[in-house]
């Protein structure tokens, strides 16, 4: 017996993250409803078609981790960028986030993730030797190292310093602290006790 | 220039009803790092052959809209439901949601919208003429108007009825009142007015 079409995209739809089976039904037929007429523009086949060429087109720059359909992604490939900095960070997200600031020219290092013993994932699951392999070449000088501020990410940062410090003259970490606009009384504890120990000179 | 995919995919993501840029950002990145691996099971992959399955195959059953793979549907096909009830939804999600009831063993009729003039949906928008041609037919006894208990679902309930009546012996509307479970302390006004006046003798 073949599978109902319908059913089979609600359960498509149903493995993305976030969306069980009431919102993934929904989808599906948002989907079949926009694109019954079979004109241009039907989402449904807009959608594979977007989905077959990530998964034909989209891999990882050899250098950074970055996605790339290139060997060497745009960041990489950019001459503008100074290649003496290394900004590590955890998820490609990130390297956006960082991105979208506008402050940062400097090349990236993407890990693919924290270390997390209790989920099993130590240092071989992350690119850090790929990472070890790139500051020993010699030309960076300052790693900066953009993991989250959480447990996972400063494990991840102390782990990866250790790592890189002989091959490099700086490694640093993101500030962390009160963000912009804070205000105290809301502020969770922790936030506020790392911004009172780490508090600089004025 | 080409589109970048991973662009072109948050892109696509992003006409889905209720996904903004940042959730269908965040889809994009799930399916891109669940699909890079290229093996069996790829959701990019799997997830467009779903869906370009349900453009090639899905469509609507010639008798009453609801959305099938066949000329007609699996309802309409099925000899054991009974052809002299008809019950007429807005919507194929409505009709699901009767099904789901495991009550009703007669057809459906499902309209594709309700009348909303303001929206510019007027009966000639909806599947009405289709159920009238049926009704004349002369084998549907009973017209069920199972429209939303709403300002257009009422108006919509109200129209068909006035075009059915000639030639079918009965047509009713689904009840409206206090939901199972409800309490009054919390119920809202409309309703419970409804529920007022149109309370049955016990």
């Amino acid at each position: 017996m073949t599978i109902d079409p319908i059913e089979r995209l609600v359960a498509e739809l149903g493995r993305l993250p976030g969306i069980g089976e009431r919102t993934a039904t929904r989808l599906a037929f948002h989907i079949i409803r926009t694109s019954r007429a079979r004109r241009e523009g039907s989402l449904a086949r807009d959608l594979a078609a977007a989905l077959e060429a990530v998964a034909e087109h989209v891999g990882l720059c050899e250098r950074c981790n970055n996605l790339s359909t290139d060997v060497r992604c745009r960041i990489c490939n950019d001459s503008r960028r100074d290649t003496g900095l290394v900004c590590v960070v955890e998820a490609v997200q990130d390297l956006r986030a960082v991105e979208a600031t506008e402050s940062y020219k400097g090349l990236y290092h993407v890990l693919h993730g924290a270390l997390a013993p209790l989920d099993g994932v130590g240092p071989d699951e992350l690119r850090i030797e790929d990472l070890v392999r790139r500051v020993q070449e010699g030309s960076v000088r300052e790693v900066i190292l953009a993991t989250n501020a959480d447990v996972e990410g400063d494990a991840t940062a102390l782990y990866v310093a250790e790592r890189v410090k002989p091959f490099v003259v700086k490694v640093t970490r993101l500030a962390s602290g009160i963000p912009l606009g804070g205000e105290l009384e809301y502020l969770d504890q922790a936030t506020l006790g790392r911004a009172l120990v780490e508090r600089r000179a004025y």
